[in-house]
């Protein structure tokens, strides 16, 4: 059977989703606790890799096997064979050409930035704690410059290798809640730090350094000099894949 | 002047609030953080003290300083002496009569029960995961017998010392959000492991496995072997002291 598994994680305390031969990552645990449960070695597809500090309330997996746990149990199964910084919430059968990855139509990701003039320690790792005054619509009507297909090289992190840089957003959703203010995108897929950078760029023009019509001028730019700071990772949370 | 500060914390790795020479606790490190901010020796009274693992977001203390930091300031300044698990979100003068553990009028304290068949990895150590049905009304009907001022001593770890156990409680919420359930109390004081003995008897009673009565038995009963299971300390947050 092919089986799919929704799955959670706290990326602090890993050195990014993907697959290091002598490193804490999340992949590593994640192959190592489902083939402890399933007692056989299988390939496993993820639906995407997150940066070191990255958070996920919906990854993704998918891996073929005749295991007699039953489906119902499985999460528990493999939650027992995972340490405490990750989890798997759900499990169940697709078909046999569905992968985890390129059956995925959309990703939703959120930032969290966190207002406040002191960091609060509940929060430490899990939100970006920005003290300064922000322009909510000015940020807004930016990021409608980012909707739909464009060359998003500005927006790329420094050293991804990637065979072209057209990506496409489908939505950018700002919403408060109060001390926070959550950045909601969706998308098929995003460039390495593209969403990090573009909400760098968002609290400069939100702050006041730059119009809104930055947004604009910094992606037909294609250089990554013209926007702003990678946010913090630990603000971004992978929340969904649809398929 | 006297001052008040507002304190939270992550109690995940601390040895408790309460000073103790040899280990991590929040006092030792709040006490060092602020005698190293306003670069004095000087006694800091306590809202109140919380158990090992217990968090707080409304924590308190006051001390008496001729800092010439701005007030506004302070609670930056002081964060920047303290470890990332602890932080002040607030600061202001009072009284110079003022005593955060003596002028306190209530506390309010919420446990956070997750309720869930599976484990979530962002919520370890920050919520009591609980996979089992629950009666929600059944238990708001058996919190009804806990209210007013009773001699709470069945709801009292073992080894506490203390004169009486007599306390009053004011008011005891559940709240249903989503996949959450909080149990909110507020009260001037409580025993030691008092909340979280009654957690852990309203979700036996929650269960099925005793009838709302049961909450009224196990008071009347005054005998800690009556009551259930201590709910782990994760779950309980010092939310906030009335002043």
């Amino acid at each position: 059977m092919n089986i799919l598994i929704k799955i959670v994680y706290d990326g602090t305390n890993f050195y990014g989703f993907q697959y290091q031969p002598d490193k804490r990552t999340v992949e590593n645990e994640l192959t190592l606790g489902i083939q402890n449960t399933i007692k056989e070695k299988t390939k496993i597809y993820y639906a995407g890799r997150t940066d070191r500090g990255v958070h996920a309330l919906g990854q993704y997996a998918n891996f073929k096997s005749d295991t007699t746990i039953d489906i119902g149990n499985l999460p528990r199964v493999i939650n027992y064979n995972l340490p405490e910084d990750v989890s798997v919430i759900g499990a169940k059968y697709v078909d046999d050409d569905f992968h985890a990855r390129f059956s995925a139509k959309k990703k939703k990701y959120r930032y969290v930035v966190y207002r406040s003039r002191y960091r609060n320690a509940l929060l430490c790792n899990r939100a970006y704690e920005y003290p300064f005054d922000l322009n909510i619509e000015k940020m807004r009507t930016s990021m409608n410059y980012l909707l739909g297909e464009h060359d998003y090289n500005s927006f790329m992190g420094r050293n991804a290798i990637v065979k072209d840089t057209i990506r496409s957003i489908d939505s950018v959703d700002i919403i408060e809640n109060r001390n926070f203010l959550y950045f909601d995108f969706v998308g098929k897929s995003f460039l390495k730090n593209m969403i990090r950078i573009i909400v760098g760029t968002a609290l400069e023009i939100g702050n006041g350094r730059f119009s809104e019509l930055h947004m604009k001028e910094v992606l037909d730019k294609k250089n990554r000099k013209a926007a702003g700071p990678t946010a913090p990772s630990c603000g971004l949370y992978l929340l969904d894949v649809e398929y």
